[in-house]
């Protein structure tokens, strides 16, 4: 498709070949089948759906096309998009893992998820049940923005019970797929679609996962694709860590705690911001770094009730943002946790 | 010392310069003060506990000087040992770690002591609580060879309530220090002991240690002498992995099961149990693999009850070596598990 479009000079040119033949490329036969004699009837109910459901459809020559997703090999030519296709462009980690993890892996994808998006990362994922499921959720409790990308048609979320979070990613980022609607979630597409997954992003982080599973064909994907990748470790009696530990003896970066996979990342986020988190962690647990001004005022602000950032926005004057990043400050510092509800409480030691 | 030795032609001859000085050899002013009038007395009562507890002296000139030990830079000029001296340059893998691990650290070392030893390993460790106590003795239940290091005279074992393991470790192994009779456990002893733990070893596994722990030193240790050094992961929630994800992160293998272990330490075994692991391992779970004949009659011989090896070896006719090395193929294999009191019983699944 991408040689078709480069031979014949546009997308446009390239879907109106017909039954001509373009020197030096060779098609597939159901592809030229298809461009001998167009399903119309499928296009035309493809674009009834595109107009009702507000789709954007991005080809590899807009220029809204994630540059990052269009270096890799077998880019895909078009991607069906829901929701904000500004979120495609934003710098982004995966996050994948075991469909059925422990409770421990859970919260550490919820929490970390959380932590990257406060850091300014966008979270993506396949927007499957297990890992997938918690990191989504972990950016969107932060506030933090989120992109999933499907193994099937827009118009079929798969799994079916995770339609409400399909919906609030669609409002806080992007459900993306390369399959056109009414393509149905045939179990091939889901190690296709992870090389979209790694190839939207900086790195891929795999939270659990069993040996010989589908994460770490994303974390393949990653490696191939030149990305960072990284592996959280875990008991040996846990046989969810294999995969994270084969990875790991494989050369993926071992990661125990969020900002590990921060200071790998660090070109593509704010540098102010990167150095605060560096001057956290020298400090270790930050109990004798001098807080600033502003920091003092926000931790008196917190006072020892868990208070959401919009309180804490009020009670200080300070711009959401610096809240936002301050908070971010504290929590490395171990001085603040993060609460149920998106809510921030002083350490308590 | 080694200097002092070389230049002069002999232990003998080193000890008795007296107050000559050697052309190029500058020995620290204690030392001189010690040839010039040695402490007699502090000799002849190192010389009747050396009699009356049936203690060897081995000096580096001695050819019964461990080989691998003598390689390493600082070797200690005499070791004391109560035991079997041959034991020393028997192949050897360290095993160290926290002192006060969690159930799961203390059972993983015993456990994968007792099948090193059972592979032919002797497991060398330092006598302290925790994983080292653990390794001790996961060894002795396997009937397995294990050397202690101290870091104190061989008079005073430290800690006291260790006293029972020290003498079951004398038995089946030996007790090692470059400390003198009547030294007492100073703290600064024990990084200093830690060197000879790692050079009497071709590996040095450390199981659980917290971040800037004394096993970290050991390993250290391990790589300035070109040794091999292993360390297995835990959770990101367990303090006491934080030691082992640093040596990862720093190159050191991440280690599984004991079996990672035993292929990197291949060429310090015996080849025809190596080839077997190979093949028990490339086969998984062992379930399809074609049992030997002997193997056969080891398994039936094993019934349903857990047997010792010594009932094995009576029930079979096999010879006792024979036996240990199947059962080792076996447990493998994942067909048989180790039970309390070093019996073994069969898998059930």
């Amino acid at each position: 498709m991408r040689a078709l479009i480069d031979a014949t000079g546009s997308l446009a040119r390239a879907a109106s070949i017909g039954t001509n033949l373009v020197p030096g490329i060779e098609l597939p036969v159901a592809t030229r089948a298809f461009l001998a004699a167009p399903d119309h009837a499928a296009i035309d109910a493809d674009l009834r759906w595109i107009d009702a459901s507000g789709a954007h459809v991005l080809t590899i020559a807009s220029e809204q096309y994630p540059a990052l997703l269009a270096t890799i090999s077998r880019a895909p030519p078009v991607l069906y998009v829901l929701g904000d296709i500004r979120v495609l462009s934003s710098p982004q980690l995966a996050m994948v893992g075991s469909r059925s993890p422990t409770a421990t892996g859970r919260s550490t994808a919820s929490d970390f998820a959380a932590f990257f998006a406060r850091a300014g990362l966008t979270i993506t994922s396949g927007l499957a049940l297990g890992i997938d499921a918690a990191s989504h959720e972990g950016a969107l409790l932060a506030n933090g923005l989120t992109v999933a990308v499907c193994g099937c048609g827009l118009d079929v979320i798969y799994p079916r019970q995770h339609e409400p979070l399909a919906a609030r990613i669609r409002e806080r980022g992007a459900l993306v797929s390369e399959f056109p609607p009414r393509t149905p979630p045939f179990p091939g597409h889901f190690p296709r679609r992870n090389r979209i997954i790694s190839g939207l992003s900086y790195g891929t982080l795999v939270v659990e996962a069993a040996h010989h599973s589908g994460s770490l064909i994303t974390a393949q994907h990653a490696l191939e694709q030149g990305r960072e990748v990284f592996a959280i470790p875990g008991s040996i009696h846990n046989p969810l860590a294999r995969g994270c530990h084969a990875l790991i003896g494989a050369g993926a970066k071992l990661v125990e705690g969020a900002a590990d996979v921060l200071s790998e990342l660090g070109n593509f986020l704010d540098p102010q911001l990167l150095a605060r988190i560096a001057m956290a962690r020298a400090d270790g647990t930050g109990a004798t770094l001098k807080l600033d001004k502003e920091y003092e005022i926000l931790l008196d602000a917190l006072g020892f009730e868990p208070a959401s950032i919009d309180v804490l926005v009020s009670r200080t004057g300070f711009p959401t943002e610096s809240v936002a990043s301050m908070l971010l400050i504290l929590e490395l510092q171990g001085r603040i946790k993060p609460r149920a509800g998106g809510r921030y409480g002083r350490s308590r030691d």
